[in-house]
């Protein structure tokens, strides 16, 4: 019995998201499928991050265990010939019996992408958010330094989450800009349920003039969902990689 | 009567191209529907630049005539109303009644996008050839040297193509990569058919050590399709924007 570590990327768009769901195509249920047809085993991988429907990966991760003679790294050469162009498994690699991404300790990185211009663009229109709205990336760069370090993130997440702490640790949060291509590129030791998106939300909120950017300071300290902005929509957010540490 | 010019944009890998083709669609006919039904006129766009199928467009230009009340920089909005995602007016704007962009000086600048990695990536696949072997781009940039300035573009054009001369100027050629995606930028006045996708694709032989940078003055010097290297595939080509001069 061998475990393997498979990195993946997949486009969002047409998936019910990552996790295996009755009648639903995920990312999951594509993966298992693919692998018990090259392996014959019924397998069930398990993934580091439960990405929601619409959102984009470039780097997720997930494991399974196989009595396969195939060495780790050609199985993505193996999956990728059965799987649909919107996912292809970029690495493969054998990892120890007993490792998970998902209990060890990881940092991520997220993307959420905005395309600030008059109209929407065609070419980003599945990878990005369109605000027709003038966003100030440098008032959004200002609300972003309060959430760098250790907080309570409870303002931040959705109100359906039930877990045992809401603090977390984001190592970064920076905004850049390249013509009406906008970036909010965040990372971080863990994230909450819908954390990236209620982030963005909000920094939208500063880089319109709605918020000044000290009132991410305020939303943090409110420790209540209603404090901070709308949750931005799934389909400008990318997962861009886990890192192991 | 009016003359309006449009700035169209589009992800062109649902449509056989620009030019109308009896019982396909086409970002042609989809326009001409759209303003037939805003204006109740029978109207017929008039393009700049006649893209292939599967090639794409962040600022390609038509034109057309009409009687309607509205004011030029109106359509892009109305348009939008009715347009699929994929195509976007992201301007309109009144100009003289004679007035047509294939018939003025112009400079177009086209991007071919290559995604240079083992695996393709499933968030580029739709806008970049995926080409997994290595490619310097130093060694790209000193063949697309050779390019620059006023030559016989014959060995760099489909055959089929009847054009009065196929001498042309290209002002600019230069290759960028950042992380996997390579883009080459190439602008000029004017562009025989295929014409950025045989330069494409013989610089990809040039970045992979097959051909040696000099052979692309070579090719130039040749004026024979057969010596140039293949059409590189269509959905890797953006045209970025159309420059009246």
């Amino acid at each position: 019995m061998k475990r393997v570590m498979l990195t993946v990327a997949y486009d969002g768009t047409n998936y019910h998201g990552w996790q295996l769901q009755d009648g639903q195509v995920t990312i999951e249920s594509e993966l298992n499928s693919a692998l018990s047809r090259i392996t014959g085993e019924d397998i069930k991988v398990s993934g580091a991050s439960r990405t929601d429907a619409g959102v984009h990966a470039k780097g997720n991760l997930c494991v399974f265990d196989s009595e396969a003679r195939m060495p780790g790294e050609k199985f993505s050469y193996a999956l990728n010939t059965c799987l649909n162009e919107d996912i292809r498994v970029v690495d493969s690699v054998e990892v120890a019996d007993d490792f998970h991404p998902r209990f060890t300790k990881t940092e991520k990185t997220y993307c959420y992408r905005i395309y600030n211009s008059k109209f929407a663009n065609p070419l980003y229109r599945l990878y990005s958010h369109h605000s027709y709205i003038p966003l100030n990336i440098d008032l959004m760069n200002k609300g972003a330094e309060f959430l760098i370090g250790e907080h309570d993130f409870k303002s931040f997440s959705s109100v359906h989450a039930s877990v045992k702490t809401t603090v977390r640790q984001i190592t970064g949060a920076e905004i850049k800009r390249s013509g009406e291509l906008i970036e909010i590129n965040i990372k971080g030791y863990g994230f909450l349920y819908n954390m990236v998106r209620i982030i963005s939300g909000s920094l939208m909120e500063v880089g319109s003039g709605k918020y000044p950017p000290e009132r991410i300071g305020e939303i943090l300290a409110a420790r209540d969902r209603a404090a901070a902005g709308p949750t931005a929509p799934a389909k400008g957010l990318t997962l861009e990689n886990i890192r192991i540490l």
